[in-house]
């Protein structure tokens, strides 16, 4: 902060909130009310946020903690937060960037800028390339949360055969994730069909699995506030040799990226190594990435693309995920979560094995 | 549009998006790519999108697609908004209240603002009243999703019983949920305690249920994009005096709301109602409001607090939300859905009986 000039950040989503206090609840799930945090350049944060939030925070570390009754129809902590930014000192940093958002009304934002003349401006990225570099005790929860997914996936056989309609394998692979430990399953994609499916953010219709089908399920579950992003690849019955020559690529592509991803290379150099596995180099695919970072969020921080230079450092934690054409508007995708030690790569998530998985 | 003499609104939220396209993805857990939609004063809608979005906003009433391959480092699609806009016309209106935030980095917001001078403005909460509105067809997803919890609701004495960890509570109900045909689980919190709980926010701690205690479920799940908000208090055992009285003065205080909640009516209106029986009219609590709009989101729209002059109409869904303090620092809530109808409410929810659950 001291290199950037900045007095203070001013922090409003959950992610860069919980990074700094540990504030830990599903209430964001509800956009009525603005939460602020303040990370002066010196000194303690200052939690600025409504009153209904305060017992939680107090059991956090910090003990400097604001509250107004919101929502206030009249002044939403508006005047509350300029006072505490006068207070501490600007200019004050906001994250702005790839990624980023302001999780409060633009009006009341346009009125803390008449409050504050001259005083915010944008982090410098301080944000984001803290929360890039994972502590030891963020990489074992977000590989925790890999583990109990590698238990949900071991049992899809258990849920889906040829027959079951794909909204039912939904509903059910979420039950799995909670039973084997998740805290809650804020992500599932997926989709099925032969030798591939259409596209990888679709929700589950009723159509039931094919004989032959490719299933495909991708989620994020959270365990203690981390991420695990992964999927797994599912024959029902016996391979076809389009999907298991499409999955040998797509592990080949992982091990490309996996052997780039070292501290001093880049994202893209990354991406290039997964590229020539996937397209022969084309430069890339309709998906726009590769891969990208993970932690808190689902997906934070770099992206593995053509133009992503940020410089790989010991304690990122990656997905590596490809993906190929099988056929004419069919995919397969196949997602990895990776760690970066100093000595190079180690996976989280339980590497997926040569063969197709069957159901 | 034409009163406010806006030309076209900008929308960036997953709410938005989905009220004027159907567009429906459990991809925004991904905060990585800005999502636009264009609605033009005269005309059709134009998605301006990340290209991974293309196939499934092809499969809605969308014709006018516009793609970029996000994210794009040097340009994540603000050249291609701002053709768009400038193609349109504006002045462009923005969602700017309470409730709303720009699903955008700040920088690319600047950026927009310097190619388009003069013309982002705010929406008039076009947007938020149009969605406060709700169809037949809307009101019918909320009230099945009310449905698929009720059932939930009912088969907790299958997973709580004293000496089961309040974690693994939270872990079975949201299976159950799913289980009962929930899509998915965005929202659960609880508590649990003698006589009540400290607060409805935290997560979920290992601490065992204990004879006597109050546990409280309190559930948002999503059914074809919708939202139920309710709870249930459960007593472990027999109910004691203090938990049956103040659950009593909840009915009582959610009788009251209900009664009050007629189209003509203001959502301040129904706050006294409620405030009058759970405070004997002290004006509120910590929490800030007694309930709320619901929807697409677990909350949207209007505020029941005393500040809050929103008109009801036919069409508005709430949540009755009243709390009351139990004895020295634990409290008691308990919440409710409505949809209001031309000659007056009706429980969308299965009103809670007289009697606590006992688990």
């Amino acid at each position: 902060m001291a290199d950037a000039g900045l007095g203070a950040l001013l922090l409003t989503t959950e992610a860069d909130l919980r990074y700094f206090t540990g504030f830990l609840t599903r209430f964001w799930e509800s956009p009525t009310r603005p939460w602020f945090l303040v990370v002066p350049a010196t000194g303690q944060p200052i939690a600025v946020i409504p009153s209904i939030g305060a017992a939680l925070m107090r059991a956090t570390w910090v003990t400097d903690i604001r509250t107004w009754s919101a929502p206030d129809v009249a002044d939403d902590g508006i005047t509350l937060l300029a006072d505490t930014l006068r207070e501490v000192g600007g200019p004050v940093g906001l994250p702005a960037h790839l990624e980023s958002h302001l999780r409060m009304p633009l009006s009341d934002y346009a009125r803390l800028q008449k409050l504050l003349p001259d005083t915010l401006t944008d982090d410098a990225r301080i944000t984001a390339r803290l929360r890039a570099l994972k502590s030891p005790a963020e990489i074992a929860k977000i590989e925790h949360a890999c583990t109990i997914a590698g238990r949900a996936f071991a049992r899809v056989p258990e849920i889906a055969r040829a027959g079951t309609p794909l909204d039912q394998i939904f509903r059910r692979f979420q039950m799995l994730c909670l039973e084997e430990g998740a805290d809650w399953v804020p992500y599932l994609a997926g989709g099925a069909g032969p030798d591939g499916y259409a596209d990888v953010i679709s929700p589950a219709t009723a159509t039931p699995l094919v004989q032959g089908d490719t299933l495909m399920l991708d989620t994020g579950l959270v365990w203690d506030g981390y991420f695990c992003d992964y999927d797994r690849n599912y024959t029902v019955g016996p391979a076809t040799a389009t999907a298991q020559s499409a999955h040998d690529r797509l592990c080949d592509a992982v091990a490309a990226g996996f052997d780039a991803a070292r501290p001093g290379m880049t994202a893209r150099d990354v991406f290039h190594a997964m590229d020539k596995v996937t397209t022969g180099g084309a430069g890339g695919s309709e998906a726009g990435r590769l891969g990208h970072g993970l932690g808190m969020q689902l997906t934070e921080g770099l992206s593995l693309t053509g133009q992503d230079d940020t410089v790989l450092e010991a304690g990122m934690v990656l997905t590596l995920e490809p993906g190929v054409e099988t056929r004419d508007g069919r995919i397969m995708v196949l997602e990895e979560d990776i760690v970066l030690h100093a000595d190079g790569p180690r996976f989280l998530s339980p590497r997926a094995g040569d063969r197709m998985l069957q159901v």
